[in-house]
């Protein structure tokens, strides 16, 4: 299968040459492509359907997208690409493309870091219930430990514990009654290498919600927010000063506001810390206009690799000692029980019966450590963070 | 300090030689007192009254104890050692010195598997809502990675949660009343190093409150449970007979349902697999009296040692490889999901407002390890325990 897929690799590349389209994104066609051929070959009951019919309806599709941002998409929209070409107006479509727009120019970013082979591994997966998603996760790189990307577009009917969550934050929303919803969102979380680079995560997300009457209640909700391991004032400057601009573009009671949201969310009551540096945060954003709040978001979407990627940029070869790493390690510790015990996301995803506990799970590092009853030394870097996360601090 | 604690202990050992006293004891009360001086160095406020007085009534208990057992013991209990000394009548008592006797014993048993100096530290500790415990734990050792044996004796007034918790068991209790409790318990987690060496855990616990009328509701609960990173059927045999043996001698029904109980507890639903393979678990015990109760408990914590130390001896000379290693860390990463997201003591633990975190999270491995899209080969010794885990077995 794979000298075929190799054959098919060189075929195209060859084709894309002599239609002189430019070397980035007829590459990234390519490798669409043959994301799509690699998926349908671990269907063995669809193996002949997509190993013609639609390897070449993709390539077909491939060759005809009209916006350039569409090259970088790491595989065939839960929507479809018909839906999403050009510029929809539901949306929950351009919310839809919105994050597959991130998706695909976050994972080349960071491919950059990575030498030879080492590229995001792309899952397209479907939901009994409805929808789908996308999980795009690079593990055991030279400078990722791993970076996980996942976009979702699902629907179907809201659990009863969703509904009595969004009820308990105000929500209009009958107790008991089967209430469709449909969400559409991305997530991603990349622990690095490097203990001097910084983990940075993200969520942006739409949600529509039909009440029992027909009406449909719809919002947005995210974040941006950072988790160093060693404490560098200039970075988190820059960062947050980045998504302060995103926001400020907007509303400039924004920043403020989610930034305090922020250090309130990424909160680890029992070890009396923040889970890093905080950023910005919100939710059951839907004023003053649903306009208004896409604008926002997108905004806020286009200031990720901004905001970090040259944090990446500026460290990834910083020299670093065993005793950084313990650190690094520790910090991935703690970074779990976050996940584990109070992410909202999270224990949402590992209660609803049916999702799919890969992409939940896939913000858990690739190793952590507990030390029984470690603390820094006083004065040492490791207690300067430490201060930080313990009284979370104004950067601008 | 630590030059006076080597002077004290020179002359200690000098006195037990010539007072003839066994040398296994009498090193353990000697290093009994030289813990109590250690814990009395780190109180500032009371260094003169422990480092005097109470440092030397320590010693002058530990020459005049009769039991052999509470030679063993490696701190001063929390209700003290005269509460505790010959054959009290109080159940709270009588499990206290039973959770004392096991926690010595085991971490004797434990340090025979370390060489030179590696010994659990000991930290006794205190509760300003009442009551304390104490933690023993051994870190980064030979034979084993992370050892945690702690003892808890509290009293206060039961939280609202735990209230609902015991209301939804069906404990006769009244909402919104302040309701007195008594707990006293011992747990443990065991984390070896060699992968060929399963991970145990088992906690047992008496628990009394105090109706709004006054009348005192008392049970225990508790269980042993095995996690092997590779599945040997002969251990797995001889750990499930030893504590079927306990049950039996009891009750003949007990085994097969407090197996059933332990593989329905510890559930992994979100990855369809248990933590482990099982062994027993078992809550609100109260009949057929409660000096019955105490019996079968107390051939429970009988048996601990011999379920699992031999299975150590066996094992943790094997050799192993690196893939054995990185098995045993996912494995890890899955006993940590179980114990943040699942465990109904760690969960209440993480939510009791000034609880002893390091002590309820001293349960979480050393280093732990999250691949996307993990899937041992079929038909591998990896896939054979997931097959178990899956699907549990009847082994006896």
């Amino acid at each position: 299968m794979w000298k075929t897929f190799s054959a098919v690799r060189a075929s195209l590349s060859t084709i894309c040459r002599a239609l002189h389209s430019p070397l980035g994104p007829s590459s990234v066609r390519v490798n669409w492509v043959l994301t799509a051929v690699r998926a349908a070959s671990s269907s063995s009951r669809r193996r002949l359907l997509w190993g013609s019919g639609v390897c070449f309806s993709g390539l077909a599709v491939a060759f005809t997208l009209d916006k350039p941002t569409s090259c970088t998409w790491k595989a065939e929209p839960i929507s479809g690409v018909k839906a999403l070409r050009g510029a929809p107006s539901e949306m929950r479509l351009r919310m839809e493309k919105l994050c597959m727009d991130l998706q695909g120019q976050l994972c080349a970013e960071l491919e950059r870091f990575e030498s030879g082979d080492k590229k995001f591994r792309v899952d397209r997966w479907t939901r009994e219930e409805g929808g789908g998603g996308i999980s795009c996760v690079l593990q055991d790189g030279e400078s990722f430990e791993k970076a996980g990307i996942n976009i979702s577009v699902v629907h179907g009917n809201l659990p009863p514990a969703a509904v009595a969550q969004m009820r308990s934050r105000g929500k209009a929303m009958q107790e008991g009654k089967q209430l469709p919803f449909y969400a559409v969102g991305i997530s991603c979380v990349v622990h690095p290498v490097n203990p001097m680079v910084p983990t940075i995560h993200f969520n942006y997300r739409y949600f529509e919600v039909s009440d029992s009457s027909g009406k449909i209640l719809s919002w947005f909700g995210g974040g941006t927010d950072l988790t160093p391991y060693y404490l560098n004032e200039e970075d988190a400057k820059h960062f947050h000063s980045t998504l302060k601009q995103a926001c400020d573009a907007h509303d400039k009671t924004y920043y403020p506001k989610y930034k305090k949201w922020c250090d309130n969310y990424f909160n680890i009551p029992h070890r009396k810390e923040r889970r890093g540096i905080g950023g910005i945060f919100f939710d059951d954003l839907e004023t003053p206009t649903k306009e208004d709040c896409f604008k926002f978001v997108s905004s806020c979407a286009s200031s990720v690799i901004p905001s970090y990627v040259p944090l990446v940029e500026k460290h990834y070869r910083d020299s670093f000692k065993e005793n950084h790493m313990r650190w690094q390690q520790l910090r991935r510790g703690r970074y779990t029980e976050f996940n584990l015990v109070y992410d909202r996301g999270t224990k949402f995803g590992l209660h609803t019966p049916a999702a799919r506990i890969e992409s939940i799970l896939m913000s858990l590092p690739l190793t952590a450590r507990w030390e029984y009853m470690h603390e820094p030394e006083k004065g040492s870097p490791e207690d300067e963070l430490l201060q930080v996360l313990r009284t979370p601090k104004d950067w601008i």
